[in-house]
């Protein structure tokens, strides 16, 4: 394929060569990075920013504008070249320079919150096209909500054949398209390029085809055809259903000797080949410089998004929805919840309830949901066992996006990556149930919320052996564990209904941080019978039950707190004082500092109690303090049994008390 | 739609109606379980067996068997329901009235190893399809190797909705589609409903055309009419693509009041539409009781089944192949094995090469796979970075399945599923490649690796922030910890070239366990430059560097050991004497048991060194013991400036050394 004849340059050939030689420019600076897919997909890129995307540099969090996601998240430079084309205040000639360098915005990855204009972090792929499907569910919610005056936009996605490949893409196209997302579309870099060498080593799927399956409109064009490309914008704009756009691009487009092979994918194409893409691109410049007027175009776009974010400015302010919409982008009304919560607690302190915590989370929801007017719901197809769907709440089923609840499938890692791209959209706050095991299938997005500080709440039940019959696969026994491992996150488990209430505000509360909520599927007593108004969940840890002078401390979790508060009565018979402290979240109890955990945990001899494996406990345990737990994958039994069989019991916590206090002279 | 009418009952009426009694009353006996699904495939599933099912009862292991994967695996009951009336001697109908209790084989959903005839454990749903796609690809590896007398036969699959949901499904259809797996036949049971509800809550994917798209032959049927069901299968055996047949069901079909809804899903009947499903179906057995002519039925599959096996070893005793098809399926040579990797060893730390322990990889791979002639190679489209295709290894192109190396595509977790049937199938031993960060993509197949107890290699390199410019999305941190909570997860990360040949002589030994090899991008200098014949790795950990009298004991793992060993040095000019212990595997470690690890520790204070968070470190860290390594994610630079910022080097740990060393007035 020949390279662009530089007698016949365009405007846009300019603005695109200008992605171009900066994506080469600074992945030979960094020595580091991926100018294949930057320099493939310039032209389709141009073309979509050029005649249709509206964004207003000079305000990046204008809520109605059009959402770019870089689903093929090694082409970043693609994002650093545009944005700075565009001419983002903080994306100067210096921070490309500075690519894939210490403290630059240019992360190796785009990376969400590191510069304006990244809508999203992407580089595990599928996870752009993915989260795209959520702010592109997002959007229908809220225009169905406020109306096209005020939320009218589109979500373009550029996905490479590993985006089309992993498996979340799969869970997000058959969600997109059965929620009829017509404002989302994605470009594929059809470009028959992977790393290990040609697409045919790997796959023989019929992307269209399989597209067209899961309900979406399907085109393919030559990716550097540039009005072949405007018109697919223009059909798939007009279509109500997703579109993608299949452009059939050569990687690494203009570089001669090298294009169209693997070998630009990822490395530095060298001074020689990168000298022969200017002269083939006809692009004179020096590395780092940017005709004026090639600047003049970019500005050109900037300016129509500036003129389009006014105008709906102004339709903002006269607005009746004016204020609910600003609301819905507002923090949390926290004294709001403060209040519902803290009445809601008055009154289960007094009704002492025994239910399992799944349940007191559809209790505490209730609250929630009645407090806070943009939540949104949903579950991995386990609405009854989750109990993520509260009174009044209604579906959203397309064609009519006014609902609260969406059934996001047998799909948790759709579910997690839709939800982190409602987040990051704005306007609602997401929260979403599967069972706590599969906490494994949706990781790598939750790992994305983390990473970004989304404060999304994953809802996640069955949590341990408790569950019964199901057995081992579904047994989660080093989820916690995994779960506790990963910076950022906020793992709850409640031992009953005011801890779960109290967990919720928390996780209501959040602004940089995702919570995910461990909940029993048995029912477990009331344990705070006196009510506090202070939140002692967003303590981490407390003590339960005190005692005026300590042989031992039970410290547990969830449904094992009532388990510690039983040994501590068994063992008072016996003479052992046993003080209990409930540790509901162990990143609170550690952002507590040393002393005030030491204060709360005391001196005497410690036992952990969890039905899962040891591992993180070191945070409370010392050498030599008990352990009552899992060491290895659970069975199927009724929860009782299991709970005998693998020796959690009050009296094997008893027992190990006793044990603990001989040895310390005690008794 | 109306339930069969007992007067024309046929055989295989019967056959099925025995399934759907067995599962039916079992389920009510446990109060607990799934009815809907055995009960609406029933009629799928006797035909299968009935009519093409080649599997003797009496030699379960046999090779050549057909496979049959449930993989909407809360059906369990059909699966314990066929393999009682198949006279499968651990599966009297005692163990059908213990289903779901506690020491019975009948677990809630079916776990390999727990029963013959179990293929592999299912339950987290798409599991079972994407496994099933590694069987029927070891299958046509074995019979490309070793001819059609010796291997010929097929893999089936009963797949639900959710495992057609499920993300994992794409990329394992994707890949079947791919590799031509003509002896792969999917049954989908298409019966429209979910936990939630009907499938139209959440779906609408035409899967027929989805999977046709992915190169699928295709076939719709209705799943009571059995011999449309008897001629789909004629017909996708005949074909030389996967094929799927989307079979129309009821589910709970016989339920006159329930089928069809998702009640029947997965709660017991109750009594009174048992009883009323009984009146329906024609079956006026006693739970629990079948009658002798169903019995004969279904022994008669069985017979015929043990007939072909008997064939079969006669083609196999008179076989130019017979040594060497009996060598794949028997263990690995171990002492073959130790002969290669110590000799290697030998030269090596004559050598004393500075290479990254993916590169290691690769070197002592080239030992393994000329040693043991089963391997089969591949990764996740990172080969050139895994390092895991060693010379003369030939890809498995389609339709030629004689390679050895399989490029995976972008689907880590298909990948690992795959790889999970390639060793369940038997013959070969998989090892795939992909970076330690998406160790997250593939983590529920990896579950049930260990789950299972099968030993597959995970080659995950890029371990930690070593890898540098890709930045945080790419940057385990938290990674080496949620593999370590693992239970049954061999979890390596070697510091040289040495421990690395070690590691994968271990991780080849296994029988009973998988292997994670953690594994550096950037170069490492050989530490264990004095030959030991003894595979040292195998502990765990051992003293790297003694010293006569330890002031202080610094352990590391993998890139840190080198770190550990020039802070070492540093702290030895400054008199202060330190210990070097590197602790590859934390699991083997731990399992010497606390003496032998106390004695390799030691009694000086203690630093561990790993660019990871702490969590599981307190294996060998006790309170105010030093950790020199992350608290939280990476970011995007060289990885000497990564290491430098977030304070991992030599100089922070002397620092460290010298705080804890004047605490404990050591100076």
């Amino acid at each position: 394929m020949n390279v662009q004849s530089p007698v016949s340059a365009t405007a846009e050939d300019l603005m695109a060569n200008a992605i171009r030689a900066l994506a080469m420019d600074a992945v030979q600076a960094a020595n580091s990075g991926h100018p294949g897919a930057p320099m493939g997909m310039a032209d389709v890129a141009t073309v979509l920013f050029n005649r249709f995307m509206r964004i207003d540099p000079r305000d990046h969090r204008w809520p109605d504008r059009d959402r770019f996601v870089m689903s093929a998240g090694h082409g970043s430079m693609l994002v650093y070249a545009v944005n700075h084309l565009l001419g983002y205040d903080d994306m100067p000639m210096s921070q490309l320079k500075a690519f894939r360098q210490l403290g630059a915005r240019t992360a190796g990855h785009p990376e969400y919150g590191h510069a304006k204009g990244i809508e999203t972090t992407t580089g595990p792929l599928g996870q752009g096209i993915s989260t795209a499907v959520g702010m592109a569910l997002a959007e229908r919610m809220l225009a169905a909500r406020f109306g096209s005056d005020l939320v009218d936009h589109y979500t373009y996605v550029i996905a490479g054949d590993g985006c089309l490949m992993e498996g979340i893409s799969h869970e997000a196209i058959d969600l997109a398209g059965h929620q009829k997302l017509g404002r989302l579309i994605v470009f594929w870099d059809d470009n028959g390029i992977t790393i290990d060498g040609g697409t045919e080593l790997s796959t023989s799927t019929d992307q269209p085809a399989r597209f067209a399956a899961a309900g979406w409109h399907v085109q393919a064009v030559d990716g550097h055809d540039k009005e072949a490309v405007a018109a697919a914008i223009e059909a798939a704009r007009a279509d109500d259903r997703p579109s993608m756009i299949a452009c059939r691009t050569v990687i690494g487009f203009g570089a001669p000797t090298m294009q169209g092979t693997h070998a630009v994918h990822g490395a530095p194409l060298g001074d020689d080949e990168i000298a022969a893409t200017r002269e083939a691109l006809g692009w004179s410049h020096a590395p780092f410089e940017i005709p004026q007027q090639v600047y003049d175009a970019w500005k050109a776009v900037a300016r129509r998004g500036a003129d389009a974010r006014e105008a709906w400015a102004r339709r903002l302010s006269q607005s009746h929805h004016a204020d609910t919409f600003r609301a819905a982008h507002g923090p949390v009304d926290r004294a709001a919840l403060d209040a519902a919560i803290t009445a809601y607690k008055h009154r289960i302190s007094a009704d002492a309830p025994k239910v399992a915590t799944r349940k007191a989370s559809e209790m505490a929801l209730e609250v929630v949901n009645g407090t806070l007017p943009n939540t949104v719901g949903g579950s991995a197809d386990l609405t009854g066992s989750n109990n993520t769907k509260t009174k009044g709440m209604t579906p959203v089923t397309p064609p009519d996006h006014t609902g609260n609840y969406v059934h996001y499938g047998i799909r948790e890692h759709g579910m997690a990556a839709a939800m982190n791209g409602i987040a990051l959209h704005g306007g609602l706050k997401p929260y979403g149930g599967t069972f706590l095991v599969f906490a494994d299938y949706a990781r790598p997005a939750m790992r994305l919320s983390a990473l970004m500080g989304l404060p999304v709440t994953y809802v996640m039940t069955h949590d341990s052996i408790g569950l019964g019959e199901d057995g081992p696969t579904h047994q989660p026994v080093e989820t916690l564990a995994s779960l506790r491992a990963m910076p950022n996150m906020l793992v709850f488990r409640p031992a009953d209904a005011i801890e779960t209430a109290e967990a919720w505000q928390v996780a209501m509360e959040q602004t940089g941080t995702p919570s995910v909520l461990a909940l029993s599927r048995q029912g477990l007593p009331t344990l705070r019978t006196r009510h506090t108004d202070a939140n002692l969940t967003a303590r981490g840890a407390y003590v339960l039950r005190d005692v005026p002078r300590r042989d031992v401390t039970l410290i547990a979790t969830g449904s094992e707190v009532s388990l510690a508060m039983e040994a501590a009565e068994r063992l008072e018979t016996q003479g052992i004082s046993a003080a209990v402290v409930s540790a509901p979240c162990f990143e609170l109890f550690e952002a507590q500092g040393a002393a005030a955990r030491e204060a709360i945990l005391g001196d005497a001899p410690r036992i952990g109690i969890e039905a899962a494996i040891r591992q993180g406990w070191d945070l409370v345990l010392r050498p030599g303090d008990g352990f009552v737990g899992m060491t290895g994958f659970g069975a199927s039994a009724p929860a009782p049994d299991l709970y005998r069989h693998f020796g959690i019991t009050a009296e094997a916590v008893a027992d190990t008390a006793k044990q603990l206090t001989q040895k310390e002279g005690h008794q």
